[in-house]
Order: C-alpha cells, then sequence, then structure tokens
C-alpha cells in the first residue's frame, strides 16, 4: 500500500542540505512504496501549519538543479517540539495528508525533533517511520564519523586561509604583520581547526589555531604571536567564535563593547584586533566570512555533496518494506587513505542534543594547533571540487513554483 | 643589443597580478631583444637595494603555475620614491645590472612611481621603457575601462552575495532579518557595487547597495531597511567601507569605538549592525571578508584572468624595438555584448594619482542601488571561470626558490 513521504531542512544551511534534499526527493520519485513526496516549508513550523509543497509537480529541470543550489530551499527553522497539543496536530496533519515517512535533515537538535516524533508516534499509535539525515557545519554530531555540511567549510576555510595568508605574506614588511579569520562553531573547534589544512600543498597557512576546546590565556597567546612574527615575518591566526577562559566564559563576551555600550557576543575577531594592536602595536587585518563560511557553495567539496546526496538517499531506503524509525543515517569511515566508508544506522537517542568536540589527539601540545592526526581525519572529507552551473559567469540555481498543495484541516 | 629587463610588484594584491607577471616573463623569455628578466623582491623597495631574482634560472614548471597563484609571489610595497638621491640609487642599480625595461605593476600611486622614473631617467640621461601594468580590485584607475582584478574581486563578491543571500532567505522568519557584507574600496563604490550583480541569474541580491559615492543619511537608510525587510521578508546589504556623510567625513570613524576605547577607521560593518539592531530591533548578520576579497583565487574570472596575462604580455611589446616609455597599458572596451575590447597606451601623467569613481549614471535615482547601465558595464568582467590547480583537494601554487643574484654595488 503507497503512502506519502514528507521532507523538511532544519537549523542553520551548509551548502549541501540541497543535495541531501535531492537525494530524499530522486530517491522518492518513482519508488513502488511511495505515492507523493511532500516537502514542509520552513521544516516543522511549515508541518504544523500544512503548508506542503508536492514536488511530483515540480519541474524536473528544476530538481536536477537543487545539488547545485546553497542555502535551504524550502526554508529552514529553529522550532522545537514539546507539547503533545503539538504531537496531537502534528499527527492530523499526517493522517490527513497519509505521511507514513518524515525525513528530517539537521543537525543535534533537529535529531531531537526527529526522536521525539518517532517515540510520540508509537505513543500516540500513529504508524510513522521516522529517519534523521545529519547535516551542520559545526561537524558535532554523536555517533558519525563527520556530517555532511562540515567538509564543504571545511574547504572553503581552508582555501580562504591559504588564499588571505598569502597575501598577508606579500606585503608583511610594509604594513599588515597580523591576519586574523574569525570562524563559526558555536560548541567545537571543527571549523576553525579546518583552516589548519591550509598547509597541506605549500606549507602556508595559519601558524595559530585557536579552539574551544583549549581555555584562551592572553598572556600565552600574545607570547605565540610575537614569537612567530618574529620568525616568519607574519602571524596568520584563525579564532574559533566560542573561545572560552578557564571558568568556561566566552572570552568575547566580556571585553567587547559596541558604540551604543552594549556587550555583544561572538565578536572574538575584534576582540583579538583590539589586543594585538594595543600590546604588541602590531597592525592586524580581520576577516569575518560570517554566512559565506556555510553557504560557499561555489567551493564545495565533491567528496562532501556526493556523501550528502547519498545520506539523503540512504535515509529513503531505511524507511521502506520493513523499515526502521528512530534512526539516524551515520557515515562510518574504514580507511583515511584510501579513504573508504560505508552508511549504517544509529540511534536518534544517542544523538539528540548531545554534541562532539575535538578528541585531545587532535589538538598539538601546546594547544595553539591541530596534529597530522586531524590532518589525516580532514584531508578525505575536502577532497575534490564539486560541480557548479553557471550562466553569463553567476551560477544558476534552481526556481521553483513552490506553491502549496490545499490545505486538508 | 640586448639588454636586461625587470619586473616589480607594488600596492594591495589581486587574485590576477601573478598572472600578469606570467604575462611579462614569458613575453620576456626567449625575446631576441631581452638578455635575462629580473623580478624586484618587494617591487621598487628590492631594486634600490639590489635584491634581484632571475627568472631564467627558476623552473619552467614553477613559472607555469604562477597564474594559479594568488598574493603577491615575488612580495609587494607601499614605498614611494621621491628624492634625486633615490633615483640616483635607482639608476646606478639599473646600470650595474645593464636594466633597459622597467615594467611596474600596481595601481595609481605605483602609476605615479613609473611616471617619475621615466621622467627621470629622460632627465638624468639613462637610456630606460618604463611602462605601468594597471592593477587593482578598487577599479579606480584613470583612461582605462577597467583594470584588472578587478572582474575577479567582483565576481567574488557578488557570488558571495548571492549565496549569502539564499542563506539569509532561508531563515528570515526564524531569525536573522538582515545580512550586511562590508566591501573593501577606500576611494570608490565599483566593489561594493558589483555585489548587485548577484541577482543576474536567480533576482536575488542585495536590495541595498551602499557607496561613497552617495553621501550616507541614517534615517533614509533606516527607513529603506524599514521598508526592504516589511516587502520581502528579509534585507540584504553590501556596504562600501568608505561610506562618508555630506560634509565628506567618514563614517566609521566618527562612531565606532573598541573595548579599549580607541576610535577605530572602517568598520562601517558594525557600526550599521549596531545601528540596525539598536534601531529597528533586528538581528542582524555581519560578514567583513577582508583579505578574502582581493586573494579569492579559486573564483577568479576567466576574463579577467586573461585579460591580466594580455596587459603584461603587450607591456613588454609596448617597450620592445623603438619603444615607448611613460605609458600604461590601457583596455579600450568596443562592444558591452558581445564583449569586444582591445589594449592601447596612455600617458602615465593622466593616470598618476587620480582617483575614478562611479558615474551618476550607474547609481540609482535613490542612491540606495545601481542601474542597469552599470550591470551591462559589468557583465563581462566577471565572465568565466578561470582554472585552478588542485592537488588532494587543495590549491597547488608556484613554488620558487627566489634565490637573488649577486649584487654588483
Amino acid at each position: 500500500m503507497k503512502r506519502n513521504a514528507i521532507y523538511g531542512q532544519s537549523g542553520g544551511v551548509t551548502t549541501v542540505i540541497n543535495a541531501s534534499a535531492y537525494g530524499v526527493i530522486k530517491a522518492c520519485l518513482g519508488n513502488s512504496e511511495i505515492d507523493k513526496i511532500f516537502v514542509g516549508m520552513r521544516g516543522i513550523e511549515g508541518i504544523l501549519n500544512e503548508e506542503f509543497v508536492d514536488l511530483t509537480l515540480e519541474k524536473r529541470d528544476e530538481i536536477e538543479r537543487l545539488p547545485f543550489t546553497p542555502g535551504a530551499v524550502f526554508g529552514s527553522c529553529r522550532t522545537v517540539l514539546e507539547s503533545d497539543e503539538q504531537f496531537k496536530r502534528l499527527f492530523e496533519v499526517f493522517a490527513a495528508h497519509d505521511i507514513g515517512y518524515f525525513f528530517y535533515n539537521g543537525g543535534n537538535d533537529s535529531m531531537d525533533t526527529v526522536f521525539k516524533v518517532s517515540e510520540k508516534a508509537k505513543e500516540f499509535g500513529y504508524p510513522l517511520k521516522a529517519i534523521g539525515i545529519p547535516k551542520t557545519v559545526d561537524n558535532d554530531l554523536m555517533n558519525t564519523d563527520h556530517c555532511p555540511g562540515y567538509g564543504s567549510a571545511a574547504k572553503f576555510t581552508a582555501i580562504s586561509m591559504l588564499e588571505a595568508t598569502y597575501d598577508l605574506r606579500s606585503m608583511c614588511h610594509a604594513s599588515t604583520r597580523v591576519f586574523i579569520m574569525e570562524s563559526m562553531g558555536r560548541h567545537a573547534g571543527w571549523l576553525a581547526a579546518s583552516g589548519a589544512i591550509a598547509k597541506l600543498n605549500n606549507g602556508v597557512g595559519p601558524q595559530i589555531v585557536l579552539l574551544p576546546e583549549v581555555p584562551f590565556h592572553e598572556d600565552k597567546f600574545l607570547a605565540k604571536v610575537e614569537d612567530v612574527v618574529r620568525r616568519d615575518g607574519y602571524c596568520s591566526i584563525i579564532a574559533s567564535e566560542a573561545l572560552k577562559d578557564d571558568a568556561g566564559n566566552f572570552i568575547s563576551t566580556t571585553d567587547y563593547v559596541d558604540s551604543f555600550g552594549n556587550v555583544q557576543l561572538g565578536k572574538i575577531g575584534n576582540h583579538l584586533e583590539s589586543v594585538i594592536a594595543k600590546k604588541l602595536k602590531l597592525k592586524v587585518h580581520l576577516s569575518i566570512p560570517d554566512y559565506l563560511q556555510r553557504s560557499s557553495r561555489h567551493i564545495s567539496s565533491l567528496t562532501d555533496w556526493e556523501e550528502a546526496i547519498d545520506v539523503g538517499a540512504y535515509a529513503v531506503k531505511l524507511g521502506l518494506g520493513e523499515g526502521v524509525t528512530g534512526k539516524m543515517v551515520s557515515i562510518r569511515r574504514e580507511n583515511d587513505d584510501p579513504y573508504l566508508k560505508h552508511y549504517e544506522t544509529v540511534d536518534l537517542g544517542s544523538v539528540a542534543g548531545k554534541t562532539k568536540t575535538m578528541p585531545s589527539s587532535y589538538i598539538s601540545d601546546d594547544g595553539f594547533n591541530v596534529t597530522e592526526e586531524f590532518i589525516d581525519y580532514l584531508k578525505p572529507l575536502i577532497g575534490g571540487e564539486a560541480p557548479g552551473c553557471y550562466v553569463e559567469g553567476m551560477p544558476s540555481y534552481s526556481k521553483f513554483s513552490l506553491e502549496t498543495v490545499e490545505k486538508k484541516l
């Protein structure tokens, strides 16, 4: 008996979340057990509000351009499901549209949502296969070797650090001695650490990598910067936005005050720039890529892009037939070089709401860089350049009608 | 009679300045009138200090990788020639190494240097062909349709604005409503304006473009942001770092104070972020690409890259035979679509130290965007994607020995 499937995007975007959407949609279209493939606009928010797009009605050409498109084409949300009333409503909506499969694409908070939906479906007696599809540039999900989205953000970060360090080196004798890039990553240092792989082919990259896993000591940091500038003539730094002191308090919230007197969050780059300029009297350039770090589809990793499509397709396969529910697709690494991996499933309960930080074996003894073990881990994830779709020098993306189907409730 | 040539890089880098170096070097190697092709380390600074690299001694493979390499491979400087003592020294160095050709690659200050060297050579009776090769991401040189380096920085800026605006749009209903990118461009709005072409294929891009050519009025700006958010749900903004008030004073130096109480230059992004958060109570994300804007070789424009090589080769051709001196290579556009252009020369005196700002016909009536006329101007300059050279997922660049020749003075 054919039933309908629904897919949703949740949490911060990656450059390959639409590639996972593509994997899900392609696996559903033409599958004998699935009738319609719906997408909920803005994830669970639109699903609760019965805002569905029927992908079988969208143009196939546009679906084929999905994996080239950044952002979250169908909108994303940070909505959390809590009350039984919400779940009651959810299953009423699902029942009205005969939804038998729920594929949800997100990070650890979103995996918590899928976990709850799966558990509550059993409690309410609603027949549903709920599968989580991992996604986060932060790479902080438990029980998976890495997360789709991370490899691409890491590749952009590393290449940008390489290019900027070449820039810095070009003129360090004339003016600027220090370059700082502030990296995303609220709870773990994976993304900041990726900047270190800049040195791979050319031996040039950040000499200092500041991770939230290592308590920040201003004096030690300034001494290190001074040493590096004395040795190399310049110092290139990548700093996680989430640096903390010994007591675990964010560094950037304690000092940075804007022109209105507001203490601001997450301006670690401005803070470090000020400290170096003031105490070391060195000229500093500061880069804060912000959204660019998680949206630069133009330089996505081929490996990451292909895996993002695969995990979407694998999620659909899992739900079919006897099927499973309450599971997340996981990537299991078999070997670093040559890179070998396979997909499997893990219980959502072991992932939901948890955070995986960098292990100490990935961090250098002095705490100012990564180890070769981390480079070996990261290298395959940035492998290859995902293809783009350009028209007149600019990318061309999916243009869906995104017309929502008639509401039934 | 064969003589030697010298090439130097000056001022801020572009992603294609090494492509121009490649054009010069390839045109010199094997040319019957030129013996050795030297490069001065750190431009005129190294030349005055007799720090020359002999390119005929470097590996040909590494020369072939030059056009794939960002930064200024031979180092750059901001040294200004002023005293007759400096010129006397310069011509002594040139005479000691039998330099008959001086090719200098830079922006308007650097063109001033070439102009002076050419004039002083006549005054001192030193036989020299001095030719300027244009280069600047700022696109603010007079008497050329555009400058090598601009098209690539514009392409990176436009694609980044497109990708970031897709990111913003994905979640604008849940949290962040406004995205701001701070653009380089100290004296003219060309680079900030390039963000507007983001809308080319997808109709999505910055709804507000803030240019230094238009005096900034906070009230009008805030009203515009509010209107756009009401209409579209989100507002994407690109702002030149050099915004000024009616009196011509930089906006960003008047308000922005760091945590040490220092008034800082060029933090217009932080200023706009504060104003919007404070007065409109909207959540803002801020991106400051900084060096990334002028060093992102991985997404350079093919047209720009090819032209950068061409202007280098053309400069060499100009100096040979009867030859000319005191000239800059200029790009003359013949047609927008199809894009047709040719190379010619202009007097350095008409370029040196001058700044070309955006004409009013390129700026929309309300001052918050560009016109279609500007889009027609910019479109061919971002055309095509310059090839890259990747090994294991990361770029691989020229690795020169950069051993300097024996000093003769």
